[in-house]
């Protein structure tokens, strides 16, 4: 195995980073690495319990392609040992026991999500407890030595509950530390994690440490901004593209992000360096590509990824033929309409106008009908009396004027 | 099994205690056990790393001896879990790693002491390495889900070093867990300790109830005071007497306690009941009885206690040889002498009443020997030249006048 130079492997792996502790350490490891040709052990670990993954939550699996690409060991660790034993207080269903069909469909489902981004072939992956869940009392007093009461206050959750008065029931110190043991049992070298995993990440290190290994380097990546470039990506904000939408809905919920995000996205979610980052934008800048351009290729590379090249240019050209084609903005809004106001025998394409807001009456709806400038999926109407079925309409973009688009929604 | 009425229990029970929690719980458990014939379970733990004990550690163990008079099941608990597995912070030198053959070795040499004044048919002994030893981590988890930190901050060492910034290893919150759970394992019904386990036990009742029991009743006996009846009896103040002293010794240390510290013994080493004790003051006030003869009493049951009913008896046959008869004061102070300022050929007597401070120059301790009122171990001495071996002064009574005693200690 042929590894780059350190200094390189080093910039791509801190490109788009929100932490990263540290570069000393990290550059010692990659020259022992290359040195002896043994590739680093790279740890990213997830909870069994939420199997169903945005793409939000695949920057941080991105960022492990990145160390894979280097030639780097990945391992991929589903921390069951909590699942298994579910939370003992009963105070929280937030972590519901599973049993162990549960935790290996769900590590199933996980495997084939992060498995559209990483080689499986040269992926690990490994169930804490297979070494947590045999450990003696012992080995936990042990594990259990390593960390301090105030260290584990400091933890920002820890500190506001403590001072607030909410009971921070002792097991909860212990999590923190069968996750910073995980780093132990693997000889992690890296662990990668989301910016509020810090804290555990943290853990990790003193615990390899304490047992007398070389502490692991850690790495955050930042939260992703949603569709809306605003909030965090989140099911409950519905700002989010989740890894199994259909190609079309990937392609027309990235289509309508901003061109800073678009970027933001570049960075994050693909496998662009820093160096082709900055010439895509200089060249945007340069008027040399159409940020619309560099946007659609933004929409292949994310259903490229999560289904497949062909999806991704079936989804272009569809695209292509209802918008550009046609002459149609892409930034069509949705106008939602509910289905009980649908009669049995149709809707009337004055009364559809009346409902889009384009006509202010029925009347003037169908002078507009009259005038031929109304299309539905792209064909002209020409009867004004017309009776539109759900089916007509539903998730069709309708044309008013020159300037006035809507895509139906019914609901 | 017959019982005695729960509240003629319970105040046998109470009396001499520290703090007992609580009545109302304790009659409705003796009344319980009573009505069903059935020996409440009652835990009283031990570290193995310590079993060389002195009459101070034993006021628990007399007050178990209580319950075991009343007709209840004691179970003498060596918590040996600690001890296998040792301090793992290494920061401490209090609780070394103990071999499986060392901790059965304590073991023995505790139940042997114990055995003195438990009886050992009746006796039940459980190392808690039984079951805590064998807790799968998710039943160590579970276990120590049932605490908070905030709770277990509250515990007045961990306040102080929290607030000191002194580190708290978090393994440190496991132990009274751990402990706690005993009681479950062995649903005890009442824990005894010292005040300072006081704790330790209220962790015992928290745990029981998280775990379905019934609360266990906790007592705490005070800390019994030295001869000096000043400071707690200990071994670094020198104001002890141990389990293994010889008859001789306890007799001679227990004759030295003031009056007051007499009935505070009596109180907390024998089996005398509130009634028979304030008879005793009673009779002492009344001057129907010598504070001597109450004195020797005690003395004797002691003696009784670890040795047997003869060293007693004998042991008082010697001092009434020794003091009474030959109207020695029973309060005769010990006069260190280092063993190097002895010379090869024996120290001269005359020297001997110098360094005694009877004497302010060997020639007036020469004055001494001659006006004929010197005496060693009761015999007359004439001869103002004589020499004195070690053995010939080691522990014997010197008479230097009719005021003036001491007895000297080689050290």
């Amino acid at each position: 195995m042929s590894f780059l130079d350190p200094k390189e492997q080093l910039e791509r792996i801190k490109f788009g980073v929100a932490e990263f502790i540290n570069d000393e350490e990290m550059l010692k490891k990659l020259k022992r690495s290359k040195e002896t040709g043994t590739p680093l052990r790279i740890k990213l670990g997830a909870d069994p319990t939420r199997p169903d993954i945005h793409i939000g939550h695949t920057v941080v699996i991105n960022k492990l392609k990145t160390f894979q690409d280097l030639g780097h060991h990945v391992i991929f660790l589903i921390g069951d040992f909590t699942a298994t034993i579910g939370d003992p207080t009963g105070k929280s269903t937030t972590r519901p026991v599973l049993s162990r069909e549960e935790i290996e469909e769900n590590g199933r489902t996980y495997a084939k999500q992060i498995f559209k981004i990483l080689d499986p072939n040269k992926t690990e992956i490994v169930y804490n407890s297979s070494w947590i869940g045999k450990m003696t009392p012992g080995e936990f007093i042990k594990m259990a030595a390593q960390y301090t009461v105030a260290q584990m206050l400091e933890r920002d959750d820890f500190t506001k509950r403590y001072r607030a008065g909410t009971p921070i029931a002792i097991h909860e110190f212990l999590y923190p530390l069968t996750q910073g043991y995980d780093s132990v049992a693997l000889k992690a070298d890296v662990e990668l994690g989301g910016t509020d995993q810090k804290f555990n990440l943290l853990v990790g290190r003193a615990m390899q440490s304490a047992y007398g290994q070389e502490p692991q380097c850690i790495l955050t990546m930042p939260i992703l901004e949603g569709i809306d470039g605003v909030n965090k990506m989140s099911k409950s904000l519905d700002n989010y593209i989740s890894v199994v939408d259909t190609p079309k809905d990937m392609f027309g919920k990235t289509m309508k992000i901003s061109d800073d995000l678009m970027y933001r996205w570049y960075e994050l979610l693909t496998d662009i360096t820093a160096g082709e980052l900055a010439q895509l934008q200089q060249d945007v800048a340069d008027k040399k590509k159409h940020p619309r351009t560099v946007k659609v290729e933004l929409a292949k590379f994310i259903i490229k990824r999560f289904h497949s090249a062909e999806a991704a240019q079936a989804a272009e050209d569809e695209f292509n033929r209802i918008f550009v084609d046609k002459g149609l903005p892409d930034d069509i809004p949705v106008v939602e309409i509910e289905k009980i106001f649908i009669p049995a025998e149709g809707l009337g394409v004055a009364q559809l106008l009346v409902k889009l807001n384009f006509a202010a009456s029925n009347s003037e709806g169908g002078r507009m009908v009259q005038g031929g400038a109304v299309q539905i999926d792209g064909k002209k109407i020409t009867d004004a009396k017309m009776k539109l079925s759900t089916a007509d309409i539903d998730g069709k973009v309708v044309k008013g004027s020159k300037t006035k688009f809507a895509k139906v929604k019914l609901v």
